[in-house]
């Protein structure tokens, strides 16, 4: 990238030393960590709403008793993050909980199940998003996936600029959807007790095409479960909060973990209450909103809070998926290029790569969301109950003061999530979710060879007491030859400097015309260097090269060997497209088979 | 690519001694090169159709003049080739002969021309191939694009293989292609003669949109002189002849034009006396076929050779692009890759890009033909035009005998096939022959800012009388230390090895911790070479390296500086996306300042 466009989009770099000024306090982190799963709910109450529909309108009365168990397995998900918070202050979530006490495998299946979820919830809700926008603009609708890999972009752009502006940028809308849906649900409720608010007429009853069964409640339950999605980020961003982390952690935690029980169940009591039904083409808290305000400037400004909060849940992913994905490298199960801190202190490869994944989704489904819906949430369920079960084994095995209570919390959270899980699985089998089922070991396989790949590495490269590092005894140069010219020369100046003990150019010649020309001209300009001219029928000239230095190495076994490519620096890069890329090819093969090459710079400028 | 596939795709390498073995006889080579200019028979006949039925049916008594005007306008441009031939035996057709004769601007206006219309060829005659097809199989049809470029990468790989491969493959579609059209044409003419053939039942007389004006004629010779696309690629081609070249080339021409010129006669006799209108939904060679066989298996076999011929079409750009692109690269026009022969003797890059450049215009235009028949052929007539032109100036030059004669014929070609250009150009130029007319000077510019950047390098590295080359006096060798591991250890020793006069390790940190711990393991390990730790607050790897080096180089002007880079060698190429590439890095920004880089291999196999 050019570094001025660099600049321009990314902005100046920043001191190391700056590293703790860019933190987050505990407002902006809300708002950052918060938008995913707050977003969900505008989706969750309307979710248990379709599946009960299914046996009836009767079967409403179960929405509320779903949601509160929801909300209540809510309170245990995030009173059991914030034990892990205060247990793993350095942050991690699921995939450290899950690697240090299950062990590295379960940690592996949870980290990557959190990846595939990242990226899933930046795709997913980008395309909700886009639809919501694209139901307001109908003629913007061909253009949805340019739409939504553009917001993917800024979005991206706005996380390399660095989490504080990044912050600043999100937690306006952030706000404004939490307040506006808190009037809804406040004035709702004042109306409601007031009876200045009456229910819609009841549409005919609708015909029941299923009995109301346990099984039902239970995919019910399922379904509103999206309304957790989101819940663990916070416990992986630990180390973006200001100081001490932990503890505004936790307390940012508890803090959303109220907002969103508190917003999720209002909205279900209104829906209730006015006996919403849920339909095509109008959202639940629309049909909500209208009932209160009627089509006001608070109906759209709710909707609008809607929209934006729903494109900037993706950036919940943004903070999370980079963090992870850093954690990971760091334990040498991904390339350690994620831990890398950019010009702005954050983990630009990892965001990069967030989002050129979650544009291929968006465009491999044409940013479709309900295609994307059934892949969605098994990840998440699947770290929950990781990560749960994984403080159930530190609270037996620690024995701190209160493990007996810790150990119920987390093993009730960890089997209802795990419960969850099983049923989300089931009843989205065929809908895509074995998708899933694919990618997780495939992933998981991959972490583990490449852990074995840096393992490999570290065993060949530490040093060890025994090393002995005999220097050689002789310097052998080989000049490599192409064509004659300044460059060569410098080249042949430069090989001369270095008092070689055995000094030879070497040309390989495609033809015997071309032989004689280099002859000619080494001849006069070769500074007395012996050449050697092998010819190639094949035009292979590694091949020759390659056969003359094993030929050396055999004679002199005590010598270094180096081999001087004249190489073309050129000051514009398109001029790179200008020539054979032979040195750079010879290059890499010479090192492959561990002889020391020199590039001696032609000089151009 | 791996290299099992590249071998299973395009064959053993050959050796360059076996260049000549590769040649085409007279059979082979006009199936190669006349697919294009064949194929147009296919529909050239309909488009001159198509312009005069605008001034009703009775303006159809002008096709056969028309006709007849453009096979003599094919008589003139063949001959003008045939001349051609004989004063260029070594090929390189239309911009050779302008290069040479009007200078390089002309030149390349030629070659430019040419280029982009060998790559519209392609993309035409595959999307009008492939339309056929999906006519036929319209379940094909939403896959058109797909197939399309199946077509072309399937062509590709024929071309990559070799010529003579390539050549076998196409010759037994285009004989049955000339085969079953010269049976139409004689049962026709057989059958009309005999009377036994009756014209269809004329259909109502179309009412004139448009008066007979000389305009409308000269529209209805423009449009029928898509006849001639494709007449040029045996000039271009004549270093592909088997010995002697230039005669056997000049044959294959003459051949060709016969073949060209009788059957485009004949169909247009047929059209004409069977009182053949062009419709939509069926090509007119398709209703001549059905009324002189019906629906029998011949009617089948002629539309299911056209179909054939039109994508084997594109063949003939895939053997006429490459060679004039390193006609135009030996002429440092064009980046020299492109004289570059690859494992079978072919130019691959010129194949390659071709393929790619076609394939986009085929996705970028959703493979209908329709919207790139207007861009396509400007640029056979621009070069038609510079060319005969170019010969009208040898002829005056050089005197040969006969001049007159050739002058006489060039002229007259090169004036018609001017005046035709002009018509071409005017009538389509709201239909996008504009874009052409902005990417033509486009194209000419690029080609010169690679000529210059070639001519300043040769400027810059031509080796004169005067040079001297002081060979340096020092050896000064800088170690770059990133961690501290076996590697480390071995670029240390090769250091050594050098006997520099001066050696330094350096270190860049981002921390003090890491200060400290890469300050105590140098302690241990560094073979007595002094280490300098320098700060780097923006993490900038480069800066600090060269802020040292070029302090050395102020101290010791004489001195030769090398600096040494540990670098990974992966056994598998997806292990170095396991790696930062720090050190290709650094190593690119040390040569871009005319620093000496050597790369020590870090060996982990």
């Amino acid at each position: 990238m050019p570094s001025a466009l660099k600049r321009l989009l990314i902005g100046r770099p920043l001191k190391t030393a700056q590293l703790a000024e860019e933190r987050l306090d505990k407002k902006i982190a809300l708002a950052v960590f918060s938008s995913d799963a707050l977003s969900s709910v505008a989706y969750a109450t309307e979710e248990i709403l379709y599946v009960l529909v299914l046996a009836g309108t009767a079967a409403f009365s179960f929405a509320l008793p779903v949601a509160a168990a929801i909300v209540v397995l809510l309170i245990f998900v995030v009173i059991s993050f914030g034990q892990t918070i205060r247990a793993y202050p350095s942050g991690g979530g699921a995939y450290i909980v899950a690697k240090d006490n299950l062990g590295n495998i379960p940690g592996l299946v949870a980290g990557a199940a959190l990846l595939v979820d990242y990226t899933l919830t930046v795709a997913v809700s980008i395309s909700a998003g886009i639809a919501a926008i694209t139901s307001a603009f109908p003629h913007l609708y061909p253009d949805r996936v340019l739409l939504a890999v553009a917001a993917i972009a800024l979005i991206a752009v706005a996380n390399l600029r660095g989490v504080r502006a990044s912050g600043s940028i999100l937690a306006a809308p952030a706000y404004i959807f939490i307040c506006s849906l808190a009037a809804v649900i406040g004035v709702g409720i004042y109306k409601l007790v007031t009876h200045s608010l009456e229910p819609a007429l009841p549409a005919a009853p609708l015909a029941a095409s299923e009995a109301i069964t346990v099984f039902l409640v239970l995919r019910a339950f399922a379904a509103g479960c999206t309304a957790l999605t989101g819940v663990e980020a916070i416990s992986n961003g630990v180390q973006a909060f200001k100081k001490p982390e932990a503890h505004n952690a936790r307390v940012t935690l508890y803090a959303m973990g109220a907002i969103l029980g508190s917003l999720f169940i209002g909205v279900t009591v209104l829906a209730r209450h006015l006996q919403i039904v849920p339909v095509a083409g109008e959202t639940v808290v629309s049909q909500i909103a209208r009932a209160i305000f009627d089509h006001g400037f608070f109906y759209y400004l709710v909707q609008a809070a809607t929209a934006i909060i729903l494109i900037l849940a993706a950036n919940t992913s943004f903070a999370g998926f980079p963090r992870l994905a850093s954690f990971m490298a760091r334990d040498r199960y991904l390339p350690v290029q994620l831990i890398n801190q950019g010009d702005r202190l954050v983990y630009s490869n990892g965001i990069i790569l967030l989002a050129s994944f979650s544009a291929l989704l968006v465009i491999g489904f044409s940013g479709d969301t309900h295609r994307l819906m059934p892949l969605y949430a098994i990840g998440v369920f699947l770290g929950f109950t990781l990560s749960q079960f994984g403080m159930v084994k530190k609270w037996l095995t620690d024995k701190e003061p209160a493990w007996l209570a810790n150990v119920l919390i987390s093993a009730i959270g960890g089997t209802a999530t795990a419960l969850v899980l099983l049923v989300i699985t089931v009843s989205k089998f065929d809908h895509g979710a074995w998708v899933i089922l694919l990618i997780l070991p495939l992933l998981v396989g991959m972490s583990l060879a490449i852990k074995k790949h840096y393992d490999n590495l570290r065993t060949k490269l530490t040093l060890s007491q025994e090393l002995e590092v005999p220097v050689p005894t002789e310097r052998v140069v080989i000049l490599f030859v192409g064509d004659i010219h300044k460059g060569t020369v410098a080249a042949a100046r430069y090989a001369k400097s270095l008092h070689p003990h055995l000094i030879k150019a070497i040309h390989v010649s495609f033809d015997e015309q071309d032989a004689a020309d280099i002859r000619e001209k080494w001849d006069r300009w070769g500074m007395d260097i012996p050449l050697i001219i092998t010819p190639s029928p094949y035009r292979r000239v590694t091949d020759n090269l390659l056969h003359y230095i094993r030929e050396i190495e055999h004679q002199r076994p005590q010598a270094a060997i180096t081999v001087i490519l004249p190489e073309y620096i050129c000051p514009h890069w398109w001029q790179l497209l200008l020539h054979n890329q032979t040195a750079a090819w010879i290059k890499h093969e010479l090192l492959r088979e561990h002889v020391a090459v020199v590039s001696v710079p032609i000089q151009l400028v």
